[in-house]
């Protein structure tokens, strides 16, 4: 945004202003060396033009476009799939095995997840491998897996999308499609899932900036998905101590400023079980419409991530903490 | 840390147990191929070797000796100055303005932090300057504002140092030292920080990993510091969606495994006033002791950092928010 | 890597033996606090474990499994691809616009290349488009335009491919496919692209380590490519001063370390036409077999990143730093 | 920079015109959403805003002073040092060992890069400590050794100063005053070593931007530094491969576009002696006034980072590469 001054401005007062106003600003003067436009720059917060327009000793506002208008245009909304309703008052809690690798195992995370307050079922049947001689999932007999053990308990089903061929075959058992943070930018991939017209969950790029993101869910809305819900899965960063860097400021950009669906998924983000409790909660003070965690039933039997998946008893504890269950009700 | 194995250890089990226990590890195999040693590798918590000792299977342990003692010493404790306790049951709030630039509006400041619960009073008296042309503060003059202005209000000063030179002039002044994040590897800075045998306020650098916090801290108390108060002010990043990226992540990892005092600086961390509120508030929720936020009594006449500076209602609001005072009270 | 020392091991001479091989490591010490084993850590460079095991007082050296076998086994290979040979004497260089726009342009693109002494046409057919709403390229129509343009000329032609419905298509007009850094870890589209079993070319994605992107290329091979040629295209940096910050040592350490066909792309790295030609010949003396650059017969007339297209005088220029073509050659 | 467009101008052309200059920018439009201006966007190259003025269409060009006018006045200078011309025909190749450890290896370091076609010798007498219980160099005395062993071969001394307290102790035996990347924001220590008027070597700090760091030399020079020279040394990255990340962009930006004396630091920027040769070379080819490298006569006896220091024999191949030396002298 781009604010040029009346000839005859205090340019003093119209900066004090935009101070008062939380801006980030640079003046710009012309060949005469008169500062005449004051440059509005990150990170300030968005505001609207109208307002400085009426900002004495101002004689223009210029903007820019917004570059996804049907992002734009779900803020406010409440996205609901099934009891999971994302930017209602309750945080939604989805919980499930990094993998799911067998019926029985993803039974009992389902099991525990409604235990704990969640209305959601995560789960890989289709995942992405890093080496391509790692275990990849059991693929569509999983979604049924999924699907019955979801059903038992009333939850919503959320899982992953590979390849746009599978696009079809995921959306008949999942409520919820999910793009993975290595194919935030697999064009082709949000060009096909936006088609199955049904809500996605967007997990954030590992290097992607807030409005990259954006514009990928620009992607998927403008290809006909029914809604976009982003997932903050925590970016890359420069220090070992914790799997990635968990941007919950992100977060509340989205909730407060854009005001989108926002979740965060601190598994990924950290790798460390030990810190998932702390930063669940943090993800919801933040702004959080939900918080996605890793759980197996018995870790030491998972397949994929073991060091990241929480126990039936920690995710009742973050359950109770984000207000979903009564903390001492299971024990009783 | 490396597990050696027995020659006929159930390698799968011992594994098994490992994934158990939240632990990443890497099989390393010798010259026959056999799988003889299990290697801890990050982003693994951290774990008694005498419980993996015991483990089945298992023949040795071994370990690299910890870099920083002491400050694995102050684990647990309670860090008080004046009436501000970190590490205690509440949280400390610490406000105050960017660069401290009249008597008057310190003590506004004073006031108001005061009405919001804080128990600290944080200002620039020498202040760090990108460019050499800037506005670097009051200096020795300001000091004695803060001092004042503090006193009147029961508040701890916490104020940057900025030179060896004005370590003493500073410590005369002050209750805490804050070293500031481009300094954080200063290390006659810290020498000379630690020599004046106060507690310091060691502000994460820009890039700094948490090994290399703690061994900044481990300079502070080496030469005689009294403690050392960690504070997470957010790393560089590559979006300039929010001036810093705030790792909410290692402000839980010092609080909940190295047990250490740690604060959060939302206010440096994002450059936003409209997203101080959340952040330290999902700070608390990570495990911060203590929460730092830049307020103005007249935002448009700060001197420096006007934008991420917020004002007397919102700094309320936050007090409220952290459980300090009552929100409703002053509006009364 | 472990060294496991013998229990009578002079530690301080072995120490000093892995100093001299440019070995960073870290002694581990055992219940009793002695020290029994030395880690190596990174960055250091691979070792041959034989030579380790011979040196006086180790006992046993452990090792890891490489994680991408048939990329080693790729280690000094020459690959080559018409006139264009990777790995060979001679630096390749490849030549085109960022989009295919026009019959006209792409062919006087070609002739302006192979003047240049490149003999690889590059060019986008299909565009990955951050933003929904911008031109992405005129799909098969363009092949066809690049084919006809190449054959003319002699070239080769390389093109990105974006969908894996598409891979067939574009495996029937290029020689090389070129998988875009933002599908570096697309693993549906790394599958279908190694099934055409054609040369590929892996960009590295924004935030990949040089192991991811060493197992992005096993998975082509996994999957039947009949090469993989490496390009280095920037990560993602904290300074808008460039686009992208461009990696030589991680070119460097393809080319000296694991022996790979390495190129450079200081085009998308830079996103400034003024610095391509120098960063084009840093790559080159860091060991790239090639370099890919943008170039536009007329930039003002570019659909997409004029920015970064050079012109033909500069291309030249670039040849002739490489060696490929005479300096004066043209002008006479 | 903003361009302001005649309310008649034909915005298509204009934009071409800006393209065919290299030029990233954004259209912004007026309340009534005419495009009424063009903001350039990083990574533009910089341009004249005269240039600008003069084309058809644009009604005025605004731009920002430059916040480092000394270092501005410091372009296309060449920085000469006893025999060493920083911007000068020849490359300037400074070598030495990272701490300097005793007398004698000093001395045979001096003498083997003097062989080697160096003009600087490098070496730390106080040296930076990320733990407090590392060995910190032999402080004044190992000054003078430095001084006796320099003067021998005819070399310029380099060393770092850490301490406000050390400028004057450090400036009485060397030529260049040495800041470290750590300290590069250290603005008390630029203040003290800008006043002992002597040139400077600025390391960029892990995290800075160009802008910082040009930044900082302007601190040099506006208290009184001779010149700056500035030092790329790797910036943080998010790869254990190497040790941090050289970004020779920045080293061709500032020799290239802010025509500044800048150099590479190979050694510290890998950590791998195997990287350090081709990365030296390519330095210059990116367009570096010289390069330092660490060195030790015998490395396995190095007190600190001995991994990452080269053998005589290999300086000698970097002095050749870098057409100081001829290749095959020494051997005969």
């Amino acid at each position: 945004m781009l604010i040029r001054l009346e000839p005859d401005a205090e340019t003093a007062a119209v900066q004090g202003r935009l101070k008062a106003l939380g801006l980030w600003f640079t003046p710009l003067a012309d060949a005469a060396g008169r500062v005449c436009a004051l440059r509005i720059d990150p990170p300030s917060p968005p505001i609207d033009p109208g307002r400085l327009r009426r900002l004495p000793g101002v004689a223009e506002v210029l903007v820019g476009a917004s570059p996804h208008p049907r992002v734009d245009a779900q803020a406010g909304r409440v996205v609901t799939v099934r009891r999971a309703a994302f930017g209602g008052p309750a945080p939604v809690l989805i919980a499930g095995p990094c993998s799911v690798d067998a019926p029985d195992t993803v039974m009992a995370a389902a099991e525990a997840a409604a235990a704990a307050g969640a209305t959601a079922l995560r789960g890989g049947a289709f995942k992405p491998r890093t080496s391509p001689y790692s275990f990849d999932g059991h693929g569509v007999e999983a979604l049924g897996w999924m699907r019955t053990a979801a059903d038992r308990h009333g939850l919503a089903v959320i899982t992953e999308v590979l390849s746009e061929r599978d696009v079809e075959r995921v959306a008949a058992h999942a409520d919820v499609l999910q793009i993975g943070s290595r194919n935030m930018q697999n064009f082709a991939l949000l060009r096909a899932a936006g088609a199955a017209r049904v809500p996605c969950l967007l997990k954030r790029g590992m290097a992607a900036t807030v409005e990259e993101w954006l514009l990928a869910g620009e992607h998927l809305l403008a290809h006909g998905a029914a809604a976009v819900i982003f997932c903050e899965r925590g970016v890359r960063g420069f220090d070992p101590a914790t799997r990635n860097l968990l941007d919950l400021a992100a977060v509340a950009l989205l909730a407060h400023v854009h005001r989108q669906p926002v979740i965060a998924d601190p598994s990924h983000a950290t790798g460390r079980r030990d810190l998932i409790e702390p930063l669940a909660l943090a993800a919801r003070a933040a702004g959080a419409a939900g918080v996605m965690v890793e759980m197996h039933p018995d870790p030491a039997r998972a397949r994929s991530d073991a060091a990241q998946a929480i126990d039936r008893a920690t995710l009742r504890r973050i359950g109770a903490g984000l207000g979903l269950v009564d903390a001492h009700e299971e024990a009783a």
